[in-house]
């Protein structure tokens, strides 16, 4: 069956209620005189939506004495699969869905110049121009891992950003560590790696005045079910699935991160990012190690030492000089 | 007459040649046969395109056996205006003109994400909902003073911005010396005062990843012919013209802002805004003086000693110590 490309935008408070019912649900039958009478519409519009359904791959039994069971759900992250899953307040109230989009952030940011609402989430089962940092491509193929992308609206000063996406590393990281047992680290700034291998990364966006800022777009790609790479990234990324040798299930690690990213993000306007440093600090391959910085004009190697209050990551060179270093490529020796 | 709502999106390369002739030799004759032949357009069409020119203001004289004479120019800054009048490289390659808009920051932004080119200019005789500094409102009535707002995609980091602000606001301060004569003063970051009322704002705005810039907006308004303000802005802001008691030639003060920028601007990147952060010094009002820094959540007093490499103004409080004040409104005492 080819997949047919899909794009949703929807709202926590107006659901696809029928969904809803039968992910709640699960393995149990929901009857159809129930539905109807709860979402006030006839068997036949039940019956359409239920065939709707079925269209994008959920298996849905349906006995006419006992109503509709879900025996299976597609690898499909809707909204409404976050919505039973996730305990959220702030992240994913807005959800735009896309079964194939150029770029999450591409788009968070066209939705967040529209005025969409902080806490708004654009969520794709496949990127086909994914970015990385400084304009790098990010592979990520049809429903092999995870892409989203969060706009927020922090009440911060623009310098304050790259707190955000240490922020996002360690939700990530910890995510990773706690359902997959994987030891995952985080390099300064925002790379996730297990074993040296890249698994994660993240990409922050902002659009700021000089003292205060506009929005943030936080974009997030996890290779999860990824069974191969491209040649030339085989050296340097690799995939959950690929070193556990199974297959993961999307769906709960997406509800996992946001539930961390949500849970640090309060803590952190209230402690200003104490909890969130400090964690970094242990979760990062690079404090203690020798490494090498590359920039556009310059590298230079040192011990990292630590991160500063503003993110910033201090490296302290063989003269004895400690250099605060805002951008570049680490690697480490 | 009423007056009609253009818009206008020009390239140097591809201006309005009659327009460009006529002011080009203004006070002389340029012969139809020889726009025709330079052209390759017939006399009808430059009769018609005469029309057009008049209907918006310019008044042109026509002899049969002379030929076409520029009188008189309407109060238009219109991008042959600028051109025929303005030594610039990599400013206004591009110029959008509006006789009314919006914001010219908020149409910048949406040129610079459909990717308008560094040095793109958006030009407006009008602002309806012109913008200040943290969302205030900035009066522009038509024809009275000069919105410009100037796209620009330096390699630089983020952080790095505010210096571009200083700039702003060296150009635009040198610029009123040198054509008005009048004591121009910055006040930190992004005003121009004269005798402590507002004559410029600044408003400059980013998109930015964590460790470059995708593009900066910045926008400058001038009070040049305002011949009144609402009564809460009175003890405030202020015009040229109030201050002179004359008319200006928006033209001029503008073509002289976007030459004194461009070469400021060419200079900082090679010096790293050396020279321009020892002329703000020179220029501020605040360095030495006592100032009080009043921000969302605090407010200090103290003296203001100096700014810092990325743009901070340094303020020493009463206790010794000393504050690097990013954001925030200054007020001097």
């Amino acid at each position: 069956m080819a997949e047919k490309n899909i794009s949703i935008a929807a709202d926590r408070d107006n659901p696809n209620l029928i969904l809803i019912l039968l992910l709640l649900n699960k393995w149990g039958y929901v009857s159809g005189e129930d539905i109807s009478k709860k979402l006030g519409v006839t068997r036949s519009a039940i019956w359409k939506q239920v065939n709707n359904l079925r269209e994008m791959g959920y298996e849905i039994e349906s006995s006419t004495r006992l109503g509709y069971r879900l025996v299976n759900s597609p690898d499909l992250i809707l909204p409404e699969e976050i919505w039973s899953k996730a305990k959220l307040e702030l992240l994913g109230k807005n959800i735009h869905y896309f079964s194939s989009i150029g770029s999450t952030n591409e788009k968070a940011k066209k939705l967040a110049i529209s005025g969409a609402p902080s806490g708004t989430l654009v969520v794709a089962e496949q990127q086909t121009s994914g970015k990385g940092r400084l304009g790098r491509q990010w592979v990520s193929p049809s429903r092999t891992g995870i892409c989203v992308s969060i706009i927020l609206r922090p009440e911060m000063a623009p310098y304050e950003a790259p707190k955000l996406t240490l922020l996002t590393a360690v939700a990530a990281c910890e995510t990773i560590r706690k359902q997959t047992g994987l030891l995952a680290q985080i390099k300064w700034p925002n790379d996730i790696l297990i074993d040296g291998k890249k698994i994660c990364g993240i990409l922050t966006e902002i659009s700021a005045e000089l003292d205060r800022i506009n929005y943030v777009v936080i974009g997030i790609g996890i290779n999860v079910n990824n069974y191969y790479f491209p040649e030339e990234l085989i050296d340097r990324a690799t995939s959950l699935s690929l070193i556990l040798g199974r297959k993961l299930n999307r769906k709960e690690l997406l509800v996992g991160f946001l539930e961390s990213f949500e849970s640090h993000y309060n803590l952190a306007l209230k402690d200003n990012f104490k909890e969130v440093m400090t964690k970094w600090r242990k979760l990062s391959c690079n404090l203690g190690r020798h490494v090498k910085i590359t920039g556009k004009a310059y590298s230079f190697e040192g011990n990292a030492i630590d991160i500063d209050d503003e993110g910033a990551l201090l490296v302290k060179k063989d003269n004895g000089e400690i250099e605060r270093v805002f951008s570049g490529d680490v690697s480490l020796r």
